[in-house]
């Protein structure tokens, strides 16, 4: 895979295949190596989340310094977020599980932002009504993976713009149109809210440090398609006296249609949502799940299949089986031929549905709970 | 006068010489004629503001639409403004004492935006502690003003953009940067916060039919510099099916050191701040009123000076001597040579002294009713 010409990465559409060595070239971002793995193991009593070794979260910022820190006895604070334009879907899930994560094991708290704002701004279909709604629908989703109360707090932009806006008006001042021009292509037709956009999304990088009138670090997990916006907020907020953020970012979730590009509410069959009943995540897999065996099972059982371009095993691998030797076994035995693909499909299927069963009960009783975490932490 | 090429007008800005009627050729608004003001007079007992008489608020946008609407049963409200990146001068209470007659003419509700956010965004030197600061200090003379505490919000922006930021997302989504660009002269490298602003200085002109749930007219005083954000406001509002705002401008008002151009705090000399003592007023308006008087004492008394280009004439004019016989008399009285450059600067100073001594009274008592005009209303 190369990054061609057709390659585009922006927070607002990924296109073309993407070569995520080229990326952290490009981007100027660091590897997650055995170091950093270290690193972590060493405060997390020999912990290291599966999405670490298997690659999903591939590339940091500063995420050693923070560690550094941590070690040393300074806490930091967890900050990631969420563009509200439809439903949940699977591939919003995974950042999230592995933040959940990182809460546990540092008992860090969560800024949690919901860019209702961003979505209404970015599509012109979109009314502010809709966005809002949809923040507070996703929010349940959020509430419904167990982050601890005391220490999450969600933000939705537009309930929290007497926050936001005062602090985002101090980091828009040091950033001209040329930067967000270059940064993310817009053009003079470009509405104004789009523009001032991006330095929203920069106060909850800061804004542990504004509350606490000191320095607080802050490590934001991310899809790397959001890194324009931090590489920005990464450059001014030293620039307002407080920290850079440090980052930890993930590869695109793949759509069923296929491993390249990333996984989108536009085309709803390319795409599991929380919301889908068991009937639904059957026949999406079934039907859409590209696979990587053979034409015939004769020819599959005869070479093989390939486990690196079949999305079912893909989403296993970064989902929904945690565990690695059962994930090799799966791996090899669909290499082999010894597993089809349909198979490959039933497992998945099953995993998938047994993980919505109990998040969308847990959804359910998270209507009760939404406010604790809306409140001002 | 003419337009020249020298001449610039923006919200920021007001340099080389101003022709109002070309202004209004140009900006495309209506005179204050006999009409309008025959509209005004049936609803004011034949009240009419010494201000209107006299040309100080000369043209308007719908004023003949909303007195009809007014006449027709329909209240409107008012809306003006401040930007806080100094004191208060004599300038600003100009367009604030015209706003408050208004607002007992007609009972109106008043909502007084004070700009902070704009102050700091467009001032390299200003940081937002200090535009906040200086909106709280400006926001008493308001209050001292003598507004009607019931009917009158002041929102300082930063402190209501609760309020504020959801509602202007919604205009700036119907802004493009060309449009900015084109309105405000702004190039690639404004900040992105000047870019956004414009909506927010747009949103008091929508707020009450917003809370209210239907669309109430509104009217905003305020000096012609500001033309370009209603103009703004009046092509986007509609299009999110409100109103478009009606207005009533004012001219500048005149520095000390002459009648072209725009009293501005960047040359303390050129303004009297209701702070200044009556020491200070004395001293600048004797040393740097521009006086239209002659060379000489005998050559005055012979020929007569020029009240139309003396500052301390216009001052009377626009501010201080609202009795009409009694401003033709110092007129004709210095035309004709009897009254001398340094008795009209008497007389001015008398005036600006009583009306700042009763001012920085009032000032001092409006301390502890600020919170009443600050709350939401």
């Amino acid at each position: 895979m190369n990054v061609t010409e057709k390659t585009k990465i922006t927070p607002w559409e990924v296109t073309g295949k993407v070569d995520y060595e080229k990326i952290m070239t490009k981007f100027g971002t660091e590897p997650i190596d055995q170091k950093i793995l270290k690193q972590l193991s060493d405060l997390t009593s020999g912990d290291i989340h599966f999405m670490l070794r298997r690659g999903i979260f591939f590339t940091h910022r500063d995420l050693g310094w923070l560690l550094n820190r941590k070690k040393a006895g300074e806490n930091f604070y967890l900050y990631t977020g969420r563009g509200p334009s439809d439903h949940t879907h699977i591939g919003h899930l995974v950042p999230w599980v592995f933040t959940k994560w990182l809460q546990e094991k540092f008992h860090a708290k969560l800024i949690f932002q919901i860019t209702d704002d961003e979505k209404f701004l970015f599509n012109e279909n979109l009314d502010s009504e809709t966005t809002h709604s949809l923040a507070l629908d996703n929010a349940l989703d959020i509430v419904a993976l167990g982050f601890d109360p005391k220490l999450t707090e969600i933000m939705i932009d537009t309930d929290r713009s007497g926050l936001l806006y005062p602090q985002a008006v101090k980091i828009a001042k040091k950033i001209t149109f040329s930067t967000v021009k270059a940064t993310f292509g817009f053009d003079q037709s470009a509405n104004i809210g789009m523009i001032f956009y991006t330095s929203i999304q920069a106060v909850p990088a800061m804004i542990e440090s504004v509350r606490n009138g000191k320095n607080i670090p802050c490590l934001i997990p991310y899809g790397i398609d959001q890194d324009p916006h931090f590489r920005i907020a990464r450059d001014v907020l030293p620039r307002l006296g407080y920290l850079k953020p440090a980052s930890i970012m993930s590869i695109f979730i793949p759509p069923l249609s296929g491993v390249d590009g990333k996984m989108s509410s536009s085309d709803p069959n390319n795409a599991i949502f929380v919301t889908d009943s068991e009937a639904v995540v059957k026949r999406k897999i079934n039907k859409y799940a590209f696979s990587g065996g053979r034409t015939s099972v004769e020819e599959h059982r005869k070479l093989g299949g390939d486990p690196d371009i079949d999305v079912s095993y893909q989403w296993l691998k970064i989902m929904f089986e945690p565990d690695d030797s059962k994930l090799k076994k799966i791996h090899d035995d669909y290499r082999s031929g010894a597993l089809l693909s349909g198979e490959m499909k039933a497992i998945l299927i099953e995993r998938v549905n047994s993980f919505l069963k109990r998040h969308q009960e847990a959804r359910e009783r998270a209507k009760s709970t939404l406010q604790v975490f809306l409140d001002d932490h």
